[in-house]
């Protein structure tokens, strides 16, 4: 589908090297805007006139100006013959800002070099039929990959309507959360503690099991340097509603709201303590006593959730994982060992029975924080 | 004590890039050696006359010429005016072959360049001494940390008496060895377990549990491309003998003799059917129905076991991590997860209660094998 489309509009000239290191610095602006988009995707624009970058931009927050529109406008609009750099293929319908296939054509750009097509099944393909029907020269899959994974959490949101699911856990090399004590803190060190903040600052949401604040009573907020985050929209799986009132969840400064929720069952007897907090309680079927996953899952979508973090614990994960509700997991290894059978393991529940059925990460991704090791992938469900 | 001994060498000229490049050269004549030389240590040579290369050598096997000697022989045994760069203190005893500090002597080198001092306490520095006394210039130190890594095994044998106890554990990026089924088959990939196969080939011996034996019956030889491979003799952990006669450790085609540790207490009681198998039996006083693991050590470092790779199962990794006698870690992690609680986790038994006090790892190496994650350190018993 995506390589039809690449050959019906590359235009004259076709890609280069020069393509692919400006759409890098597309990249680079787009990367900007990531977790300040929501509910749209994060993109990047670069103008290019006679070799040389004129303009750049990017999408900094729903409502505010495409990226395409950002860089058009410190040309003041008019860019006769240039050629246009985008990481998305550019809209062609009326949103909260005008579609931005009218302004480019309005500029005079002569070439649009696409890096991903628009993810929306619906949608994919018309901003750039729109300009090849106006007689512009069209060229895309410039860094595809890379483009597109950029959003990968808006393309699944996007196509499925639900968030991504994204799925960290910390453990030591033996495969351990925490002690049979309880004990977690720390697992990993700081820079990979830094960088979870730098996910938290990047989703819509970050959830946990009421477990995990019964025993860790954590705040979920993001603590980056120079107080640069965003605290994420804090969910907690509480079928039952047993946050305590004075959590640290619900008795913080932060703007971001923390919501639980809480079985169906339980419509109209919030406790008193919970209700005086002001909490917001919303309510779901339960299976077995558990939260409905999918069921969230659809209404969060319906909310424009579009990325959630889980952040604990093992049951969730369990829930998770055997539903194939988790998109990509983020896990970090200490280089430490527990050294024994007795911990809390990251996963609760049964597990594959066969070796060979186990579930496989693809396209693995091994960084190092510290003397931590991250790996990151995706679950090839099969 | 190394850096006042680099002082007190260090002599005309001093080192320099040529030095660590010609060293370089000297450490990877060196490592052909490696896995041949036991009990003595993997030792390169290279011989330099005005900047030139003009001969190299390694210790091959025990008992044949040292390295020194290997690349004097190639210039006839004379080399006046030369320069020997060799990555291990050249010795300064009689032992199954002369002292190479006379070789040297006698080949009128005039600088000698030295990788690490000899580990032995007793020896340290010694045939650096005799070289300096009789005139020779004389610089230690030069890649140093590479040169003593080589030989890490020989070199905590020769200073502990007993084997080098490598741990290698292949498990599931959460931590499993086995489904709750016992499947473990394969955990790894192939590139992992051709990595395993080159570490049987550089040990003295590996060693594995009855229970191993019993539930995965391995053959624990070599199997390296072009059948190059040297099989280590095989330990097992058996202190009641049930080792099956009919299990493939002992009914194969191999140069390697297998040996059961069994308890004192079976002494004289070894079953017929693994007598008529000609079974070599070794009695270890036990401790709660188990081997006495630093006893059996002690024997096996008496014996010139100077390196044992241990290759399972959880029960054994908990009994020699909580003794402190695992001095190196390889730990492979496949890209996938079990996601349950149910599997068989690395190691057995109680482990830390403090998530501070878990055993850590120090000078990590992360490598990737296929898909695959292999980290190695060494535990820091605090």
């Amino acid at each position: 589908m995506q390589s039809s489309r690449k050959n019906r509009f590359s235009g004259v000239g076709g890609t280069g090297p020069l393509d692919v290191r400006f759409m890098r610095i597309a990249l680079r602006e787009a990367r900007k805007g990531l977790g300040r988009t929501s509910p749209n995707p994060a993109v990047g624009a670069v103008i290019v006139r006679d070799g040389k970058i004129v303009a750049t931009g990017y999408h900094r927050k729903a409502g505010l100006p495409h990226a395409e529109i950002e860089a058009l406008s410190k040309v003041g609009g008019r860019a006769p013959g240039d050629t246009l750099y985008v990481t998305l293929e550019p809209c062609n319908h009326q949103g909260r800002t005008p579609p931005c296939t009218a302004a480019i054509l309005r500029s005079g750009i002569r070439r649009v070099v696409v890096g991903a097509m628009d993810p929306n099944p619906n949608v994919v393909g018309g901003g750039c039929d729109y300009l090849v029907a106006n007689g512009l020269d069209v060229t895309t899959g410039v860094l595809e990959e890379d483009c597109r994974r950029l959003n990968e959490d808006f393309n699944a949101f996007v196509t499925t309507g639900r968030p991504f699911v994204v799925l960290k856990s910390a453990m030591t090399l033996d495969g351990w959360t925490a002690t049979a004590t309880g004990s977690s803190r720390w697992v990993t060190g700081e820079a990979s503690r830094a960088f979870v903040h730098r996910l938290r600052d990047r989703v819509d949401a970050v959830m946990v099991g009421v477990g995990t604040v019964l025993s860790d009573d954590p705040q979920l907020t993001t603590r980056l340097e120079r107080n640069k985050g965003k605290d994420p929209l804090r969910i907690v799986l509480d079928a039952h509603l047993k946050t305590p009132p004075e959590s640290r969840i619900l008795n913080q400064d932060s703007d971001a709201e923390t919501w639980l929720a809480a079985s169906e069952a339980l419509r109209g007897q919030v406790p008193a303590a919970l209700e005086k907090k002001g909490v917001v309680v919303h309510h779901f079927p339960s299976v077995d006593g558990l939260i409905d996953l999918p069921a969230l899952l659809d209404w969060l979508g319906s909310k424009m959730v579009t990325s959630i973090l889980v952040e604990g614990g093992s049951r969730v994960a369990g829930s998770l994982i055997r539903q194939r509700l988790v998109n990509k997991f983020y896990l970090f290894k200490a280089p430490k060992l527990l050294a024994g059978d007795d911990g809390i393991p990251m996963v609760a529940g049964p597990g594959f029975q066969d070796m060979a059925a186990c579930l496989v990460l693809r396209d693995i991704d091994v960084q190092r924080f510290g003397d931590d090791i991250m790996v990151a992938g995706y679950p090839d469900y099969r």
